[in-house]
């Protein structure tokens, strides 16, 4: 047991550092860049908020423990802004293999049996296939969106992101699970490109 | 469905507000102090890696959602930390009449289905007599004795806090749902406070 607890807390402890990883959106004030922790606590208040809007079939519970871990790996890889278009680019093979391997050393941490049920977790996410998966990704797509409008344009403004590039990169991806919420924001959307 | 669609974006758009409520802890490397939204994030992978130390009864599914939002209200009111002993101390009437508005204002944001649910919850968490709250009450309060450790004392220094009052003011309240976890820290409590 103690060493069970030991691993647990050591896993915890590690865990903090999620707090020191900047993303390329900021709060809704525009007064600072978000970290990956706070953004995490956000989107599982988006799915659980959102749930009348999940697919049938979709089990919110497994949803929010899937968010809740969803960017630990950001603790070693640190986080790929969707909109750059860099050496390691969002959905690159070279990011996918440094991203294992922060799986790997990250829920490795934790007693084994917590860890492989952790591991396949995040696997299942990042393979978005699974009705789960695909509405976490959504949410997880949604809130930087949300968090551009909100802001004057964030991300949007300092990659020189167009309206169809938004399309392409993030609304295909929302509307798997959330055609309703997409269209909702459209207008706001096509407001705001208007004007850009 | 826009209405209400309208009133979960406007609520999760105000939750964003919890990212800017600074509370007395720091992160582990004392960086800086850490915020009540990824505080928020923390507590719940607490709750889920140290659910085989859950109580039986506990349904750790209930104690996530709990703990998403069970510092909402510190957008208005603020963290009122633990070891402070001011005007407006922890667990005064002046305070639970604060959180009490707090709570109605901003649940009152969501569609009346979800405000009622979100604040059942809520109450529930702050009662602490449920199984759920009680777990949910330990882990809350076990986080920042982990912070503290890493970071070099945190609020037992700027406080003055003894290793009786972290007893009574803490260690009683982990050790309803955690007694094993309290009992594995002591040791290294032990220890601090003897050098401090």
């Amino acid at each position: 047991v103690t060493d069970r607890l030991a691993a647990q807390l050591a896993f915890l402890a590690e865990a903090d550092r999620l707090k020191s990883v900047l993303r390329a959106s900021t709060l809704n004030d525009a007064s600072r860049r978000e970290n990956s922790a706070e953004h995490s606590w956000h989107v599982m208040l988006y799915a659980a908020v959102l749930a009348d809007q999940a697919p049938p079939g979709v089990d919110v519970g497994r949803v929010l423990r899937m968010l809740l871990i969803h960017d630990l790996v950001e603790i070693d890889v640190g986080d790929t802004p969707i909109h750059a278009q860099g050496a390691v680019s969002h959905g690159s093979s070279a990011l996918l293999a440094r991203e294992q391997d922060a799986a790997d050393r990250l829920f490795g941490l934790l007693p084994p049996d917590q860890a492989a049920a952790f591991r396949a977790l995040w696997d299942e996410f990042e393979a978005a296939q699974t009705p789960d998966a695909v509405y976490a990704k959504s949410i997880d797509r949604v809130q930087p969106v949300m968090q551009n409008l909100a802001s004057g344009g964030g991300t949007w403004v300092d990659y020189g992101v167009t309206r169809d590039q938004l399309e392409s990169r993030v609304g295909t991806k929302v509307t798997r699970a959330l055609p309703r919420v997409w269209a909702h924001l459209a207008p706001a959307l096509d407001r705001w490109f208007a004007k850009a």
